[in-house]
């Protein structure tokens, strides 16, 4: 796929897709209506197969692999939910899957990577590391590399995801997605800028990472080295493809601190019982902090993910 | 309500207390159908409002008051679910409401009783001191006494949630259902011995609080002295009203270990991303213990509630 996706593309992929992912559900809460004094709408891709959004755009780059290419398998770098998403995506498919993941990378989401059959190989947390490390195990596997978000068939399998919740709620004024590398955040941005011009996208991303608001104000990409928020799957640069996706569609980008991250997490687990990773709960952390501009409104937000070690939890 | 409930009279309620509870969701879990070779159906009450089914019984006791006792107000004993919930009820309808609880009960549990507007007074952990109180407060407000399972009003509105879980899937095999006071399994035997002969309905409760296994056994209500097991909403005796209900309608007893009791709790939180109780998660631990039993029927699993401190996770 050399061209950036459109609606079709989006609406095509979805069919697709449908065997190998949940159709997730969008779930409300009372106390948060009554709070915001608005009503907001919860997609939960948290109980996405794999726990993460991540598995829609990992099958659907799976599933355009001609035959001599399955045979290669497929290969990527990935902080987790990636890596896990496409490691079930290839093993559903028959495929074998490498996985380059820096050394820093949470048990829990090793664990799982491994569990769908990934060949795992480690890196150091830097850019430099994590890309040399990543050209010898492509070079010597010859396996397909399916980068994490600066892919189109990523994207694109990313966006089925504003797809359904454009579909249960009509008339959002809002949708907020998390933005890392920016796959997420593209593909919501063909559907919704498409079927529902009139709803704002607004990325969100941690303080400490905020490294595409920096290059929507310098007009530029500006690379992102893995700097140390609880939100894990958040800490990637911006890619060539997601770059111009996101200065066409977004309409704005917020930040939130890791205080901010962790209150938020916690009070969607107590209040609505519900377990998303710090990466998802940036998107609530800017609904509770700015009531007054989701009042009266309805509000879409994007859980992207659930995948969260028990053991390290921060309160 | 001077009478055992009737199936028609879980009916009537389900209509009357619909405005003040959620119908709450039936998920299932591909991964767990996996590992089980069977398909289990969970009765989400987590996501009830107040974060148990308890709210059910308690809206349906405060709906039951004439206007005079509507001005008293309620009064109640409990370890926090049934508190919360009964606080909440009589907020909704403009009572007031007192809820007797032990001094080690859960913080959030008394933080969630104090939101909702409770007037607490706290008890020494043991039978004696928690009667002792109930009476003296009772007396001092005159204020209408609900017992949290021990009452025919609670145990009909505790039924309602079985109605909904036979009415979206429709062939169990079993239902599985924890045994604090036997309020829940009580009311549940209603509906399904009436609407589902052939489902088999089974009893769950902490092997340090077997109590309900020891009556059926012995032929009287041996008393529960609340023993030390981290199901905190399971350690209550039996009731002269839930105990012949039990005997009638009960097929079988299942005990489940601490450890398991913890470990099935993990395993819900990991695998389904939803925040279960320990009371909830006995049910769980059936199923995963004993694969062989469920393979390839149909079990309904009562998530009972999701109210925890997660400042003091078990792990």
């Amino acid at each position: 796929m050399r061209k950036e996706p459109v609606l079709r593309d989006v609406q095509n992929t979805s069919k697709q897709i449908a065997p190998f992912v949940h159709r997730t559900p969008v779930l409300t809460s009372q106390s948060v209506n009554s709070i915001i004094d608005g009503e907001v709408f919860f997609k939960c891709e948290n109980f996405q197969k794999t726990g993460s959004f991540k598995m829609r755009g990992a099958s659907n780059a799976v599933l355009s692999l001609s035959e001599e290419e399955s045979k290669r398998g497929v290969v990527t770098v990935s902080s987790g939910n990636h890596g896990a998403a496409l490691a079930c995506a290839a093993k559903l498919n028959g495929m074998k899957s490498h996985v380059v993941t820096p050394k820093n990378t949470q048990q829990v989401k090793i664990d799982a990577m491994k569990g769908y059959g990934a060949n795992l190989i480690y890196c150091e947390p830097s850019v430099e590391s994590r890309e040399s490390t990543f050209i010898n195990i492509q070079e010597k596997t010859g396996a397909i590399p399916i980068h994490p978000y600066n892919d189109y068939r990523v994207i694109t399998g990313a966006g089925t995801v504003a797809l359904e919740i454009i579909d249960e709620v009509k008339d959002l004024d809002f949708i907020l997605v998390p933005i890392g590398g920016g796959g997420l955040i593209s593909g919501t941005g063909v559907v919704v800028s498409s079927l529902r011009p009139n709803t704002k996208l607004l990325g969100v991303e941690p303080e400490s990472a905020d490294d595409a608001l920096r290059s929507i104000k310098s007009g530029e990409i500006v690379p992102s080295d893995y700097p140390p928020t609880i939100a894990d799957g958040l800490r990637s640069s911006l890619g060539e493809k997601t770059f111009p996706m996101i200065k066409k569609f977004v309409s704005a980008i917020h930040t939130v601190s890791e205080k901010e991250i962790i209150s938020s997490m916690r009070f969607v687990w107590e209040r609505m019982k519900i377990i998303v990773e710090p990466s998802s709960a940036v998107t609530m952390a800017v609904v509770l902090n700015n009531p007054a501009s989701f009042r009266g409104k309805k509000t879409g937000v994007i859980f992207s993910g659930g995948n969260i070690d028990l053991s390290y939890l921060p309160w």
